[in-house]
């Protein structure tokens, strides 16, 4: 079966008119597909203002309610966007994750989909040439709704062109996949053609384009992704198998809103650093970068989280250290972590090297690397200075 | 099990501090029972919003897709509130037509009930205090999205509160059912307690407090419904079987935008009559008070419609009328629909005299009557007097 797989963002979508635009190009493109699936977001701030008006009810978040309120935001946008194309002439019918069969583990708010039920779509398909699948949401094997969370609607997208074996165009506002922020520094160039691991180290990373688990999905079936503007004929950026020669260092990119823990004079047993892992995977918290160094006697711990999952990380260490009482935790806010990725510093020696010497007047807090790709932690006032020199470093 | 249906309606429930007044006046009702099952409708206008912005993007309603828009606005509330009552310490849980198991036919937008599963209700109820229940909604036996029609909640909160044989109270923003509409006419009383079969007259003749389908299934199932209003503590009105003496008229109620139609000189065959029956049937067209006059050659009738109706109508029937051209057809409009209520009226003689004798100004376009009620259609413009006439001479 021919059949195309596309995405539009929320903001692509906010109001009456950008939905019958965007049918409109929908039905153009739909001369060259035999069948097509269209993954919606919610209108524009729809999943914000409901968020507000359950933080207006209770501060306590009810994940399993906030998941049954947040997934209506889709079903809107799928609706509408069925009757615009109706409206055209096209066969449209909206589906959400429960008519789509896409069934997820009992993670509300960030849930993990566990199966997509390719025959129940099949089943819509036959009688319609043009399915809109709600973004963003599964059903629990016990008929709960559920979120993948933010930016989730990417995942739903390569999910179900995955599935399919077919390509995956994502729109947004954004008209591609660019070297550093483009709303930032303007002087940022677009990327034509990202591999999945670079792409899945940039949008881990901060790059706001595309939803990490979605890079990951497509990396995992070899979905070939393409990144373009919603409003525009712009050519845009596409996520695949490179097999050319890489540039040396493809992308920067730039996460605010970072802390810094530290968890020093751990007894020396592995089982206390495991404790912290095993918790923070309970809590939910998402530790990032790690830096672990074993003392004779004791073990130092460095860890980043994001600031939203402070009160968890806080909570959890004030009740282990009270516990415990050689242990001192420490905590730094407003930090950026920044990162350079690019597929070339497999074989290209001395990226390091001039990634420090560039940066020799910046004090860093913590670094990791990958394979392709060199992170460091900085304090926000810095962000800048650090930006401009490692875009000249790398041409970017 | 010791339990309590409510159910509330959209303008109690428009703003974060509303739910939360509710939920606290359900959490100090909960203390009377062992379980609670709570019935919402829409945030105040969303279902109109959300039609508009259908309409916005176009004119040709799909009901399939409008009801996937619609009962995302149930949702909404149902997931709010239960947010709200587990803020209070209260194990609360939402739950939409999918999860309550509530099947209904394939009539989108006005579909019927045909099962509720009362195990599955049963089985969300066992971990929970409190479920919150979308109003409003039903799924088909494919899994499709299906509304019950305006004010379909009510027969949500009757349903449910049937099967488990329990009492099904209704607050709105009236305290209760009145003789007349007391906001067209202040001087109107409270009614303590209305038959079901007076309410059903009251209730399909304009009444707005209750939709009828909801008073049809409580009598069907001997289900006592109270209805109150939502934010005081006045008494309201109840429903249920009543066994002692009736006054003679109950109530009077009030129905505009209705349209007589006239369809003179079909052939004296009954085939002509019943091929317009059934057309309304099909197109869904409801078609109110009727009145058939046979004639040696040809047979009159008349009927009357409400104002939307009267497209689908007027379609029909200008096609019916060029196939048959002696047939003629009239319409006239800006009428009202009046009538009077009364268990009463079944032993004591005379109440037609009365009704006639008090109206004789007044030109009446069309009269039906049944064991308990008389309704005629009159000008919009001689509602007033009509009014004011009928509650003097039956003490309303």
């Amino acid at each position: 079966m021919n059949i195309l797989v596309q995405k539009y963002g929320g903001s692509s979508l906010s109001s009456a008119d950008k939905i019958k635009a965007i049918a409109k190009k929908i039905s153009k493109r739909f001369e060259e597909y035999e069948k097509m699936i269209i993954v919606v977001s919610a209108m524009g701030k729809t999943t914000d203002e409901l968020t507000n008006l359950a933080k207006e009810i209770s501060d306590s978040k009810n994940p399993r309610e906030m998941d049954m309120l947040l997934t209506t935001g889709e079903q809107i946008t799928a609706s509408l966007m069925s009757i615009a194309l109706s409206d055209l002439g096209l066969k449209a019918k909206s589906i959400n994750a429960h008519h789509a069969g896409i069934t997820t583990n009992e993670s509300y708010t960030k849930a993990i989909i566990q199966d997509f039920d390719k025959n129940k779509i099949e089943k819509h398909l036959k009688d319609n040439d043009i399915l809109v699948l709600t973004g963003f949401q599964g059903v629990t094997d016990d008929g709960d709704y559920t979120t993948l969370g933010r930016g989730g609607s990417d995942t739903s997208a390569v999910a179900v062109a995955s599935i399919f074996n077919t390509d995956c165009e994502i729109y947004s506002d954004f008209p591609g996949i660019y070297t550093v922020d483009p709303k930032e520094y303007p002087k940022a160039k677009k990327i034509s053609v990202i591999s999945y691991d670079e792409m899945l180290e940039m949008s881990k990373l901060g790059a706001k384009v595309l939803h990490s688990r979605a890079v990951e999905l497509a990396k995992k079936y070899k979905t070939k992704i393409y990144c373009g503007a919603s409003f525009s004929d712009e050519k845009g950026s596409v996520i695949m198998d490179v097999g050319f020669e890489a540039p040396v260092v493809t992308g920067l990119s730039l996460d605010d809103n970072q802390i810094q823990v530290n968890v020093l004079n751990l007894p020396n047993n592995y089982k206390f650093v495991n404790d912290i892992f095993e918790s923070a995977s309970k809590y939910n918290i998402n530790i990032d970068m790690i830096s672990i160094i074993y003392h004779e006697k004791s073990i130092d711990m460095s860890f980043s989280v994001v600031d939203e999952s402070i009160e968890e990380v806080k909570n959890y260490l004030d009740k282990y250290t009270s516990e415990h009482d050689r242990i001192t935790v420490e905590y730094k806010d407003k930090l950026t972590k920044l990162s350079i990725v690019g597929l070339g510093m497999k074989k290209e020696k001395g990226v390091a090297y001039r990634f420090f010497s560039r940066l020799n007047s910046i004090p860093i807090k913590l670094v990791t690397t990958s394979e392709i790709k060199i992170s460091c932690l900085i304090e926000e006032k810095y962000k800048e200075k650090a930006v401009k020199e490692l875009t000249e470093e790398f041409e970017l």
